[in-house]
């Protein structure tokens, strides 16, 4: 995918005091919610015209190519606005595990009975994703 | 449903600066995304215990209970947390529609060839969810 990206997308979407907006990563297909992370301007375009998930990492204070160490990439299927221009979705697909965990998805820990259950099991360990050195 | 929240579970969220934390609305079963919209502790713990969800609403600046003018609620089914803390799933049953536009959800632009492009129709019309004054 190579896509050039027109002014009036970027315009739409309004980023935040940080220049960030949130974007929700979806598997495309099942539906699976994979993760949440954040995007400034040059992530959504790299996104677009890549087709390669580029989120910008608030931690490192830089861009974060979604697999670059862990090869757990994100292929852009669609992005989409949410109606005041501030989330973004991204319908993808994942390779492999979203998680740094070593888990399909960041969402392993729901509310029973008022107390966090783990409801996910690890599918690739983080030595094997990252390395011993993790 | 009526559950009494146990303090581990709130410790384990990380609200930010301003004291809320991002809540993505699914579907339950159909997987369907609905919306982002933001939580403060006060609203993780009603929506724990009465199973209606309620938000945060930033612009202004109190308590929101979807559904609460539009009828449109959002009842619980399960609530989940991420890996880091910083985002929460909410599994909902969503009646009618979950966006202001009449929208069942609230992503329906995409970028279509570089360019934002309306992918779902209105199945409510505003007037009739907030009535002739919206």
């Amino acid at each position: 995918m190579s896509t050039r990206v027109h002014p009036g997308l970027l315009e739409a979407i309004r980023f935040n005091a940080d220049g960030l907006v949130p974007a929700i990563a979806q598997q495309h297909g099942t539906g699976e919610v994979l993760m949440m992370a954040w995007m400034n301007r040059d992530a959504v375009v790299e996104t677009l015209e890549t087709g390669r998930v580029c989120y910008w990492s608030r931690s490192r204070g830089g861009p974060w190519r979604k697999g670059e160490s862990s090869g757990q990439v994100q292929t852009l299927v669609e992005l989409r606005l949410d109606c005041d221009g501030d989330t973004l979705l991204l319908l993808v697909d994942q390779k492999g595990v979203a998680c740094h965990t070593g888990r399909r998805n960041c969402f392993y820990r729901a509310a029973r009975d008022g107390e966090l259950v783990t409801i996910a099991e690890v599918a690739i360990p983080p030595t094997e994703l990252y390395g011993s050195g993790f």
